[in-house]
């Protein structure tokens, strides 16, 4: 564990824009996992969806198996989304071309045979329920490498909930937004930050492969999880946790604790799988699924925290389409940022990114 | 007449993208007739209307002839068309410039004389009820020839109604649409397409300079011509062709048999005037004109049978809006495209749209 | 005083698209005054405006003083506008930095320190009621010299009224719009023009710094003014003056005399002050502020005239953004434009325009 001082940190590139962190402007990570839809949304009839710049058709086979493939027939264009699904393959619903589950044609109308040469790519997708997940590496996923999605999103002692935002903006600022949480005092001051936020000194877990950020605020809880809980007006300390994964995959943690009860009282605690998949270089899907393990099986209060909890996220999708409409107008001053000791963790996230892209070309 | 095999055709240039097909990327054929405006919209009001990317006035002079000229009045850019026609002139409705209908601008408000150079380019214009044709080549078309609008369209033995689409998309595209039939039993399966459509053998003309394809599909026909025709649940012969007959005209045909009437019954046919007008690389005007040879005057009948049409060709406009948008996704895979033995007339349309487009420049 | 002949001037730059123009590619002339907001908008909730491309933050002090920052957060990019004015400081609403009225940042939370190259630009702002002018020069504006906001506009001799139309073209073609009221006849026929209005002479006074445009025009005048002077179906003389001020300050003159009345009878005047604020290559922010010096304090004549006044100046803002559409349509004609003798000081004015811009690169 390391703190970050009270003065700047060279080290962390505090400076104008910085070469070596990724921005809207990075090529895409395509070595990584990204949910590309809920499993509720896949399913006979096919969905079209644009992740990392091109656009995926993903359906059901017959035994239930999530199938995605490139969504540009190979012919004309048509995307296969307007197609329809039959047994395991989907026909392209201009002209009527037959593509089986890997991606190969396998029917011309009239034609006797097919060309090996007409397929769309196919890519992996594996179903973690809720979500389904996507690899679009140019090769396959390491054998035996599933996707990072935490297990307590599938696990009966959380009740969990999620929702879905569009933000207008690049999924390495939302990244950069999750790993800085100071901001709660200021964008979410009306949602869920508190003042002592940003007062609360943070502690930055960096090493190794680890970006990981603690805050533990001694505070009145916000309504969201003060409700809830039946702690309003409680003295209360929240330990916040954000930890990044992968390029598609952030995870925040609220533990909580009365302070008035006795030490060994349970400490209800809050997940947040944060699901970020670039659409395009300035858009991103976002989906944020709230696991609790308190309360079970109170559906109220699991509808009461979810939706406050996207009302809160909608400032982040605000903060995020303003920055972008910032740096797109072209004004005289460019796009320099400069870095301060609470981006540590965001600046080597960004970094980590850049090496990443790089590695890939 | 060559028929395709049931093999691919390598002549046709089958494989990726081909360099001598035109694309959306090609010039735009500028000597060449399109279709401005249908007769009804020209008036003694000017129509602005963009043409091959080139904004263009419509109006009529006193003798009812129908004037084409450039829209930007060449002193500040101000559209003619929002001025005001007046006897055979036209003037500006931002400073008053007047000009006449061979482009020249007459009169500058309060000067004596006007520079010869003050002109904006006439556009030669020919009426063909019920629609109006533009010549844009930078030479004047040949001596003595007329658009080429079929002479059906003005005949009273037949009855013709007319409709407008706009196309987010290419007028190559629309050709290669309406070329290529076999996409009835897939794009317009709930329209006017049957399922035998795709498994009847292709008749195709390519000689010389004829693109002509046809079908002769034994089905029941569709209730576009079934219910006029009262052949509801007669097995027919329905014979469908496409002609290409030039960057702004294809004429589809559709000949009806019923087989199981007489062979020297009557054949009632119906003949499509596609006028299709590109607005700009990625858009289109396209109108489409329905002419029939049975049951003449009976106005129920021929607004039933537009309307029918309309909604199907909606299909098409559906699909070059998706394709166009899906060339448009930078996306990892590029704009490939494949071409298959039914693609054989449209391909040959391609590469003739490439060589004129090359032969201009 | 010179007055343009009847034939057309080689002088001016008769011809095609002279390089020695400024049009909508001209860079922006910063060294310059630009209304950045009317005081009313201007309070201690800061507000966000983009002038000269360049987003802007504009708030005020404790003592009533305004301030203009560069908009955005020199540390991710967010606007400040969506921060919280806090004493004579402005706080992100992301983070929390803290910048004082001169662009400094002065505090980060939880940091001791802030490093000095945290800052964003400050830009001189000048209130002279109603209005806030911003200096986005790159050095500061010389010693003692104030915006050019006309006195008339806080003198009590004059009842002054002002509007806001934000125009979809270039500040260029606006201030080119003002200087050649020949376009009244026309463009504003249904309006405040007359027909006479082209047909009379004009007299430029285009001498040193001085662009200066006159008319002097017989006729019955239109309802703007013949209603409130109680002149309907009087014979009257309009003198109409527009004088280019500066590249934010063009100033147009009515002065009305009676022919009917005593030689010596009062000529009322209505003076415009038309604040013209680039916002960007091709849009523009455009306050116009009327000033009439008869009927003081009749509420209900000038929110007639005021209102008469931006509904024909919409017709201005109409001609402005069919002309952008225009030059923006890529067409085979490209956008040469041919100067005649009444733009004569309006090419003198682009010249001007031109110079300055060269002179700041």
């Amino acid at each position: 564990m390391n703190q970050p001082g009270s003065s700047l940190e060279p080290a962390v590139g505090l400076g104008g824009r910085s070469g070596d962190m990724a921005d809207s402007s990075t090529p895409f990570i395509r070595n990584a996992w990204y949910v590309v839809a809920p499993s509720s949304e896949v399913s006979r009839t096919p969905l079209g969806r644009t992740v990392l710049g091109t656009s995926i058709v993903v359906f059901r086979k017959q035994d239930g198996s999530a199938v995605a493939l490139q969504n540009r027939c190979c012919h004309r264009s048509f995307p296969l989304s307007h197609g329809t699904v039959d047994g395991d393959t989907i026909v392209c619903g201009y002209h009527g071309l037959r593509y089986d589950a890997t991606g190969k044609c396998i029917e011309i109308p009239m034609q006797k045979t097919v060309p090996a040469a007409l397929r769309v790519r196919a890519y992996t997708a594996v179903e973690q329920p809720p979500f389904v997940w996507l690899w679009m590496g140019m090769e396959p996923p390491p054998e035996n490498e599933r996707p990072p999605q935490p297990p307590w999103l599938a696990d009966p002692d959380w009740d969990v909930r999620w929702g879905y935002l569009y933000v207008k903006g690049s999924y390495v600022h939302m990244h950069e937004n999750l790993l800085d949480l100071s901001h709660l005092s200021f964008l979410h001051a009306r949602t869920f930050g508190t003042p002592e936020y940003a007062r609360t000194p943070v502690e930055m877990h960096c090493e190794g492969d680890k970006l990981e950020v603690w805050r533990h605020v001694q505070c009145e809880l916000p309504a969201i999880y003060a409700q809830p809980l039946g702690w309003t007006g409680v003295r209360a300390l929240r330990s916040s946790g954000s930890r990044y994964v992968a390029p598609g995959l952030h995870v925040n943690t609220g533990i909580f604790r009365n302070l008035d009860a006795p030490d060994d009282a349970d400490r209800p605690m809050v997940q947040v799988a944060q699901l970020v998949t670039p659409e395009t270089a300035h858009t991103t899907h976002y989906w944020t699924a709230q696991a609790r393990n308190f309360a079970l099986g109170d559906a109220a209060m699991g509808e009461f925290m979810i939706n406050a909890q996207l009302t809160a996220f909608q400032e982040d999708v605000f903060a995020l389409e303003q920055i972008t409409a910032m740096q797109q107008l072209a004004g005289e001053e460019g796009c320099q940022e400069f870095s301060i000791p609470t981006d540590r963790a965001g600046v080597l996230m960004r970094r980590r990114l850049k090496r990443l892209a790089d590695l890939e070309r």
